[in-house]
């Protein structure tokens, strides 16, 4: 058996794995001249694409993994749920992975996937991820990989993601015409696709209505609860402080709360909050917070569906695509 | 190599395989016969008890499962943080599994098992689960197995779980220090050794205090969420309503208060209610939510520590104890 692989065929070639891969399926989407290149450098350095045993090693498992961040957050339990819905109708067994935020534990998990203890992959990226060797690494050994919420722009698959630019203008839009002053914006990993996303399309509707922005309105809280408890805790004790303020981490509008009880400031009466969040529990806080609420459930089925697709199709890997499911602004007592 | 297992033998003998798998290993708890008629039979059956072999296909995979009913409740992660402490430093890789409350879901999932996936598993059994066939048939097979939580009395492994028995009582007891005069206990599952005893303990209270106790005092809820909320809200409307309320398990305290809120009852000036829960919103709840909290990133850590010490000691099963680690009352505003 020969032991190169997709990726070893696209190094040489200076092309991606994704163009070598579909011109070894004989892809429309491939110019005829490139089609020829890979396949005579495939045949030469004797990698035989084998669809029949690619499916059978990806069936043996009847088994798919959900690579996330963390659980105690209820966008992702909200989400295993959908992509749990889907697997269960396939037959599927479902494994969770947690990275708890951390590059080299998601390094270490995925470099396990290549033994073939799972078909497929689902994943949302941890806070540190910025590179991506290690999930083109897995992908060029043929797992189909498919990204939902957190994804990796550059890799050629299916990522299914909620309109997080749109979502954050809407919010930050909405405390504007509620009059605030200042608003501030509070998030993590400032790497990762959501959080860049969010932060453009706040930046957007304060530049849009006429708001300067002074870089000290963006507070990226660290992992730690009680270091970000200081943190926020920080910002609202400044003399100028947010009279608005969007949580873009569900966890992080708890910790808000908790510190506006802290210094007494009125909720929504001197803070104005909106929180990303699928809490259970928002319409019952004190008071009851309004949020942007994403459609976690119908994002893991999208993602899930796009998966077993593949699977289902043998040898191919999952399409191209970004799949986007809007979130919806719920407006309760915290905007006032 | 002959393929009978303990399991096997133990029913052969009319044993416990907990006897059995001590009497092959010579254990000084076992008496002197019963380890002669034990070994008499394996050795006529051909079992050959091979702890190097048995180590040596625990640890090849480097991983241990956990299996959960669900996520969506901050009991369970925490839980999962407090385990995966504990295998980080061991350098596993930890399997989340869902049962999503469903003993087929729990079996199949216990069966795919058998194949070697995983070193140990920690389990929390799902809200259907009675009899204990697939636990025992893969114990028998020498899975070191250790229960949390939810456990199963008389499997001869570690069980960790909190008290209660007691939790329930306190529970009850405060409300009836608060001067409620109909306590009620909202629960699921009721055959689960968490809902028994949480049960027994609310009873022993209402008796010690020589409050009448009826059936009807104790609600036991569907799985589905709508059909819960309606089950409550009867509760709620009949006219000798309850004026106090233990709701055993964390959602079932949201459902309430969402209850509460559409039928305009006031909390607590008409229902004080205390809840069984971890959610790290309680406090901030309208009106804040007087909790039973329990340790769970301890009950998860205490788990794994179980589960480790018997793989460390290659192929000696975990030690057959109960750990129970306390919860403690967390008096807040709902109860007054």
């Amino acid at each position: 058996m020969s032991n190169i692989n997709i990726r070893a065929l696209a190094k040489e070639l200076g092309l991606s794995v994704g163009t070598v891969s579909k011109a070894l399926r004989d892809s429309h989407e491939i110019s005829a001249g490139t089609k020829q290149k890979v396949q005579d450098l495939a045949r030469k350095l004797n990698y035989i694409p084998n669809p029949y045993a690619s499916s059978l090693r990806r069936r043996k498992s009847k088994t798919i993994a959900v690579v996330l961040p963390e659980i105690a957050n209820s966008f992702f339990s909200l989400a295993i749920d959908g992509i749990e819905a889907v697997a269960v109708e396939k037959g599927y067994h479902v494994l969770i992975y947690l990275t708890h935020e951390s590059l080299l534990k998601e390094e270490a998990i995925l470099q396990d996937f290549q033994s073939g203890r799972v078909d497929g992959v689902l994943i949302s990226l941890s806070g540190q991820t910025t590179g991506t060797g290690h999930i083109r690494d897995l992908y060029a050994k043929d797992m189909p990989i498919v990204f939902f919420d957190r994804v990796c722009e550059d890799v050629e698959t299916t990522k299914v993601i909620t309109d997080d630019f749109e979502s954050a203008y809407k919010a930050t839009q909405y405390l504007i015409g509620k009059n605030c002053k200042r608003v501030g914006f509070l998030g993590m990993s400032p790497g990762l696709s959501i959080t860049i996303k969010r932060m453009e399309g706040y930046k957007k509707a304060l530049s849009d209505h006429q708001y300067a922005f002074n870089s000290s309105d963006i507070i990226l809280c660290p992992e730690d609860p009680e270091k970000s408890y200081t943190t926020i805790r920080n910002a609202l004790e400044r003399k100028d402080r947010f009279d608005g303020i969007i949580a873009s981490i569900e966890r992080l509008s708890i910790t808000t709360y908790l510190v506006c009880r802290e210094l007494q400031l009125s909720i929504p009466g001197d803070v104005k909050i909106v929180g990303f969040s699928n809490l259970s529990s928002a319409a019952i806080l004190n008071p009851s917070l309004t949020t942007i609420t994403q459609p976690a459930f119908e994002m893991g089925k999208a993602a899930a569906s796009a998966l077993f697709k593949a699977l289902k199709r043998e040898s191919a890997m999952p399409a191209n695509e970004c799949i986007i499911i809007p979130s919806t602004l719920m407006v309760r007592d915290s905007t006032g």
